[in-house]
């Protein structure tokens, strides 16, 4: 079959604890979905031989790889084009380094391209999500940390070394909360699940409540049972404290999306992740606060709004950068 | 002659006084430069009156308009891709709400297309400057104020409605000096040329010169001396004052350097305009500071390094437009 006749593409999304994979063809209907545990514990010779299982089980439930125009895979840290893995995977030990493209390209003969894994939800957002229909988007993924990924004239971009859309680690408090990172002040020390967790405990001894506050009482008392899930089941019923709470993680939240919004001047900003489960009472309270935060015509002319593809953006969007960078 | 064969391109630059025009070949030689006086004063619909001048003097000049391509306008402000200008042009009153390229296509059959006078400048050096042979880059103008320009996966990034690259406008200074955008504490404030004449003015009375310091001496007598020039004709005759002065601009410029690397992960970050000539004593001292402000591993893959295409750029990287959307 010629190149450009080849219909399907794979998408791999390297998790911390399953590889999942699917067969795609190009509008994003599945023809093959499968996982395997990642066994990420024993390192990064093992995890890449799970892919290649992963692969191998694939190809043989389309019958063959003739079809199948590449492989794409999403991984957490950065991965080069030409398929070495940069680093920034914490909960990948000996993933770092790990040549992922070739061993691909010599057991089955398929090409495949890589991306970090939130950037390629970007992609998946894009063709199939909240992003269809416009060319320019920036998508930020509020979990444990904060990733992020960018869709420019209608093309993921991954930045040359693929590391582009660290937009978790722009700085919203100029010396503010040191990260990880070794920055201060990141957005994602403010407005990722760790980060509410730890906004809710510091702010509670400063915190005059006027009402009742449940989730006040927990956060002195028992500020171990916190999570960013308690803040925001008692923000819905109106809890100050966690409204306050809420407040906060949304101020953080709009001025990051206002400094890269003057960058980027994109259509649509969309937000997904666990922690925007939350829904609209994150998504109004941030809409309300950026456009005090970035130049107004941007902000007028961006939407932002809520992630669509779920738990299958990674996998759809990996095989998406197959039809994005091979067709 | 067919379309993919016309090999020249025309390209405009609108500046505050002047309206520069070119014919130029995809190699970027010029065929012919020509200006007229812009006559700002006299408002919106005379400024494109004497763009088609401009362009009708360049067709002349080239024995008709067979064999261009097309026409670029890079212009201050924001223009959309359907040629009206949205705004943001300050010094060209009456221009906002032009529309631009109808009258050029009915006058002289051409199809036009348009960019911030920064972001073609970002274009120009990434196909004939300092970001030749590299995909990703990022440009920022420090003059008056602070322009940017973005090229993503070879192409430029001028966003939906043209108004990406407002890159003066980071923030880099949480509740900092307000700014004219309604922002508070954006590079642009401490980094451009009025912004290091302020900072001049302002640090003068905290500092306590260990040595003799001339401008600390014209800061303090006579202020409205002070420009950014005169800083940094101090600063390279290692003035400690100067210095200082020259420390804090670069601080804040490495600030907002790490910030959007951190996004974008370029290849090259490209500093011009007016300020720059001051070169290596600014160079030199934003590289130490920015892997500080960014993820090491973004930093360590990414040169920072002084535009080469000089008061070309603009008609440069306004015709290399046309062959970028048009070819």
């Amino acid at each position: 079959m010629k190149k450009t006749d080849k219909p399907y593409a794979i998408g791999i999304d390297l998790g911390g604890t399953n590889l999942k994979g699917i067969v795609m063809d190009k509008t994003g209907v599945f023809r093959h979905l499968t996982r395997v545990p990642t066994e990420a514990e024993k390192g990064g010779a093992r995890v890449l031989e799970n892919i290649l299982t992963l692969i191998g089980e694939l190809v043989t439930k389309e019958g063959g790889s003739d079809a199948i125009l590449g492989v794409g895979i999403g991984t957490p840290g950065f991965i080069d084009q030409d398929g070495t893995v940069l680093g920034g995977a914490e909960n990948l030990p000996g993933w770092k380094g790990t040549q992922v493209f070739r061993p691909i390209m010599k057991k089955y003969g398929l090409r495949a391209t890589g991306g970090n894994d939130v950037t390629v939800m970007a992609l998946a957002e894009s063709r199939f999500g909240a992003g269809k229909g416009v060319a320019n988007i920036v998508c930020l993924a509020l979990g444990t940390g904060i990733g992020g990924g960018i869709v420019t004239n209608g093309h993921l971009y991954k930045g040359t070394h693929g590391m582009a859309g660290e937009l978790g680690h722009i700085v919203v408090e100029t010396d503010g909360i040191p990260c990880n990172c070794g920055l201060k002040g990141c957005v994602e020390r403010y407005a990722s699940a760790t980060g509410i967790v730890r906004l809710a405990r510091t702010l509670a001894s400063s915190f005059d409540a006027k009402g009742k506050s449940t989730l006040l009482r927990i956060a002195l008392e028992s500020p171990g049972k916190l999570t960013s899930k308690l803040v925001y089941d008692h923000a819905k019923q109106d809890d100050p404290y966690a409204l306050h709470v809420n407040d906060v993680v949304c101020e953080k939240l709009a001025r990051a999306i206002g400094i890269f919004l003057n960058a980027f001047a994109c259509d649509r900003v969309i937000l997904g992740g666990g922690v925007m489960l939350a829904g609209a009472i994150i998504l109004d309270n941030v809409k309300k606060r950026v456009p005090k935060h970035c130049w107004p015509q941007i902000a007028e002319r961006c939407d932002i709004v809520i992630a669509q593809c779920g738990e299958n953006a990674g996998v759809l969007g990996s095989a998406a950068m197959v039809f994005d960078e091979m067709a």
